[in-house]
């Protein structure tokens, strides 16, 4: 209710400030019998830090952001008791932020914190601190656990940065993306980006992007009708992390300027003579997201198609694998406006909280675009939605052993 | 936690089926001593049924959807206690909607309604119907009477149809849209979208676009950090209409392309000399959302900057009067896409719930566009969103007569 | 949040003033396939009329309370969406309750009221009268439909009016209750309250009593760890019935004078050589509820106890089927405190809302005990909490599998 | 959703098990601008560690329950943000408890969650130990901190251990029985159940009681109509403490064996000479909770009776500060029944987890009555529920001026 809680049934909690003592959180609802790990929470944090896919996004300060586990495991896997875990802060330097105190930065949120609270963390941007995000990191890794034991998983490549938009075709590998600077789709589209990246940090601007989230493996049937569909909730999620200023769901912005006959994805039926796994050639490859054989969904779904359903094709995806809210089985697509960062070096007119005109540069050691960071945060986001809509649709049917997996090919 | 019901404090839950009995709703948490009739809430009806905005875009259904209010008003104003309401179906004709049973139709939900329940009221797409949003529109009428109440409007026009997009400039003129065809801003946009409707009719086809939303006279301070940003809460609501597929706040997507020092909203003192209402003429029009000036907020805001604080202009407004998710005083601005009625009369490919292969041509009176229908829906889920969002900001602080309304200029 | 809405998953939101245009609600999260007619949920209303089970201690009004599913029922059964129905006033005679608009009556909610909410419905106590709860029991008719098609039933029978209580023992027949004056567990004790009801009707008085409420079949592994536990589920929804004062789980108050040797529950295992269903003669009768056999629970159960788990005794249920807020499995045993109608014929005092000192009697055509029409919706909110507790486990377990239906006997 | 938060705008999420980590807790929600610091939360802590109030009852063992603060509080106060804590286990000897991995102590929840979870962290009763209520004393002392700013303080004190009850009269003194063994409303009854305890103890048993909580200076208008009663609310976070078997409100059981006439709390005029301040003596003494005076009620209250109310008194409280579920603005009065502590040093029967007949002797260093350690828990639980009814009533209102604070004396 307060902000801090995002979930239903399976929710993170969080607390912490960018220089206080740590960042924290409380995940409350996973099931029991998850195997989880430290470290694979630890190695979800890694991905946040500066270094590795930054590039020269980054910036120099050295965060260890070490996570420890405090409750919700025993002997391996999750009790169903809820997950405690705290980051401490180690690296915070909070004098390079004093002289902020009474000044709002352009872009951030200095002066509606002041007018929501009327007092102000101002170290660092407290609780509005990109910081914030980790521990949203750190509680997707347990939604990415659960996930990836109905099979479920999230990817996610960077589209866009700067206006250079990656060339897609042939080389689109958004599955090594998360190797490469910038998650970029591709070798020679990082480069490029690389070269506009050590251009802007000349100029003591900064850049933002597109950035593409998928997940695979998503069961036909999760989200709710009418104010809770799945869309709605994937947008608040995604909406809800600093720097996002749009979001689109498969086509998007495009759709409104599509046709109907264009927009609609058609349902085929599977091949008559051919099995599910020997079917025409002339179908797009169903691991690319844009074809979509009911026949080859996993057992673990959580809702299935009505039992005498023999499977079916949907040989387009524009629907983003979403339809009045509810998932299709298909590969869920989104695709989000990450804004430039506004901590920037130029000198900015601003106003003190007197009202008086002061200009000012923001010093500190920071970050040219927000995409190589964010990435992370919104695969977090994607995983905790899909979690927590995954945990809602178990209790659908009266009869729940129809609820549960079933097989359903032919 | 099933989708029916929206919001934290200020609640709207509906009910209802396209073909059913009616459409209905209860709103629970609006405050006592709030000004309400039943002849408001029907007015907001009204402008969602077919005809008068509609142009070509609508039906020839005639629905009367007229509403009752069955409690929480006494005497003339809300006692406090749940407000439910009731729309009775009329004209429903469900015979035309029988053949439909056992068939999916591309781009509907009735896919999916299978998959997650098992069965699903095939009759005109039963709660996954448009016409789940004449309950939303109800509803949102008890919020823009709420919000009325402190000086907050909602207002929206069509920005593009059909890839035509109004040409903006002086003839811009966003608060006569809710009298022109399609919400149009301008009078010659509406004659084109006219005949591209004409012209798209023909074909058995239909058309999406985008729509501008915009708040005016929101106080700073609302919306909640983290998860509950006010952005994320509104991408939530706009996301949750039926037809929507991308949300952007303030720039939104061009923002991605943007740079920081360009973005970045500055704050710039009031004119030390001049009084408040004798500003410079370089400065925007401040009624156009563009420019904020601080000292001109009404006295009923909810939260309002510290008491310090002697006003403040923003000259600019590129996040769209939210920053770190809480409001900044300024014109709340959001755009969304809407895409092409799924519903047409050309042939399309399709199968059953067995699976086989079937072509079908969706009968019946659809639109062409969901936009002039769409349009108060979206208003009524911005109006709910702040309402919700206005109740939740009145606890902020510990000290609660400086949480009441304060004037605050010079 | 705004008190009109109960439960998580399976909820019950509530509209409606005793006389306003009626009384009604919505059920959202009602799994999709149950079998649902409206004349179920009549009947349940039925058994809260003035009238059968009411003896002298009821009214003479005539309440058609006639209600009307409005949604979420297709074909006979739950289609998951949302189901609106609506009981309508028709027996209202708000001229009686004119003089009581600006007197606050004594231990009735008027001087409350105005104190929340500064206006008030006083027709007849508007929504905080007793005819809110048809609300109630129409929404636990649907609960009461999802808990039979999982084997579990509640029932409720009166312990105590006036002072004077049931002598148990054999003649005890809860089962029996709902057929006799007064919920009574035995003849001979409907008598003796039939006579004690007509004096304190002489009188001018009221009375009030105890009424104990069971749940069998309930499954082990209902209600959450924490701050929802089972019990405190259950107090809140049955401290919500306006008459109650007083809750207490297995032996309560009793159980404080108790020592721990007494109090605590054995657990036993199955005798090793007979089979479940031959087991000693010296342990209590199992569906007495005081002995527990889990080697007989039905196969619908939501959580049971490990695998390997080949059944156990429990020969006492002093704990009334919740240990550690979780249930059992043995029955759910609660006793409630329902004080005395404040509705009394006798003069009384009071002041207006000017302060100034009245006397009044109330008159009108009330009860002198709210005992029989309190007893069904005690049931109905057991019911809901039920519900609402059953599909909250329904995704404790990684393996879903596990966690649904399963025999566990040797 | 899960058990582990409490609240709804107010909201204290806790996790943590008693031989793990530590237990910790979030906040959220807590208006900026309350003073808080560390050492007023420890000094809640230390009220419930063994030693002190403790008497005979308690163990041996020694917990250092020593609270860091992590966040949501800056220069002193607090900034609006989750205030995060933790409090790390020192003293655990888990290899006490190795030897019930798989043994079900009756009276405890082993068995109960192994049918929920599967798993269990079996070390000392890991969440399910009364350990976990150490969360909750931390959260309540945010909660009393935002309470004492407005006037309103819980006190507790016990009424019966063992079925030795405090005689009341004269020497009752509920003020002074934090400092007294026990919680003990005077000295002699402190002596009296010091030697049943010890003589209980010697038997290898243990004993429960009855505890009185009582919250002052509480505004009327609290609460929400229909299912979220003050009551309702009261009864679940009481209930929801592990030991607590029945909750009643003011006259509670006794009310059921009552008749209206005496039942009912009648509203007097203020005196109409006399100035509030110089009343009839025959009126009971205010601060005693069994008598109330409007016009003496703080001027900090949220919700006050309508404007033109002069004033009125209640000279008795059988209601227990509650009517219709909304404060009245008397004294709120609730009792508690706490069981036995079910760890008996005495041999009892039981099965492990395969089923097999055992005896078991819990070991360990036990309390024997749960009461000393249980008071602290129930005025935290207490203030946790009215930090977040007097939260929830901040908004009630359409004129936020009229919500906010206003004298209403004479």
């Amino acid at each position: 209710m307060s902000g801090s809680t995002f979930g239903r049934l399976f929710r993170l909690t969080t607390f912490g400030e960018s220089h206080g003592a740590g960042l924290g959180g409380v995940v409350d609802g996973c099931p029991a019998g998850i195997p989880l790990e430290e470290a694979v929470v630890q190695a979800a944090l890694d991905r946040r830090r500066p270094g590795g896919q930054q590039g020269s996004a980054g910036t120099t300060r050295k965060e260890a952001d070490a996570v420890r586990l405090l409750s919700g495991v025993f002997e391996g896997v999750t009790t169903g008791t809820p997950i405690g875990f705290f980051i401490a802060n180690t690296d915070q330097r909070s004098r390079d932020y004093g002289p902020l105190a009474s000044v709002w930065r352009p872009g951030h949120a200095d002066m509606t914190y002041d007018a929501k609270y009327g007092v102000r963390d101002y170290r660092g941007g407290g609780r509005s601190s990109g910081r914030e995000t980790a521990a949203r990191v750190a509680g997707g890794a347990v939604a990415a656990a659960l996930l990836a034991a109905e099979g479920i998983r999230i990817r996610a490549c960077t589209l866009e940065i700067g206006g250079i938009a990656a060339p897609g075709g042939p080389d689109f590998d958004p599955d090594g993306a998360a190797l490469r600077p910038y998650c970029a789709p591709d070798a020679a589209t990082a480069e490029a980006w690389e070269a506009r990246m050590r251009e802007v940090r000349g100029q003591g601007d900064t850049l933002g992007g597109l950035v593409r989230v998928e997940a695979l493996g998503v069961p036909a049937g999760l989200g709710e009708p009418v104010f809770d569909k799945l869309d709605a909730l994937l947008a608040h999620a995604l909406m809800s992390v600093g720097a996002v200023k749009g979001v689109e769901v498969g086509d998007g912005f495009a759709a409104a300027r599509s046709l109907g006959s264009v927009n609609n994805d058609p349902f085929l039926p599977l091949p008559s003579e051919a099995g599910p796994h020997d079917r025409p050639d002339s179908l797009p490859d169903p691991d690319s997201g844009q074809c979509f054989d009911s026949s080859r969904q996993s057992a673990v779904q959580a809702g299935a198609p009505a039992p005498a359903s023999p499977g079916f094709v949907m040989p387009s995806n524009h629907c983003g694998g979403i339809l009045g809210g509810i998932s299709t089985g298909q590969t869920i697509i989104l695709t989000v406006a990450i804004k430039p960062i506004p901590s920037i070096a130029l000198e900015q007119q601003s106003v003190d909280r007197q009202g008086r005109g002061v200009s000012l540069r923001v010093g500190g050691r920071h970050d040219i675009c927000a995409i190589p960071r964010v990435v992370p945060v919104l695969e977090a986001m994607t995983a905790l939605t899909l979690a927590d809509a995954l945990l809602m649709q178990r209790r659908r049917r009266a009869d729940s052993s129809q609820a549960a997996a079933r097989p359903q090919g032919r």
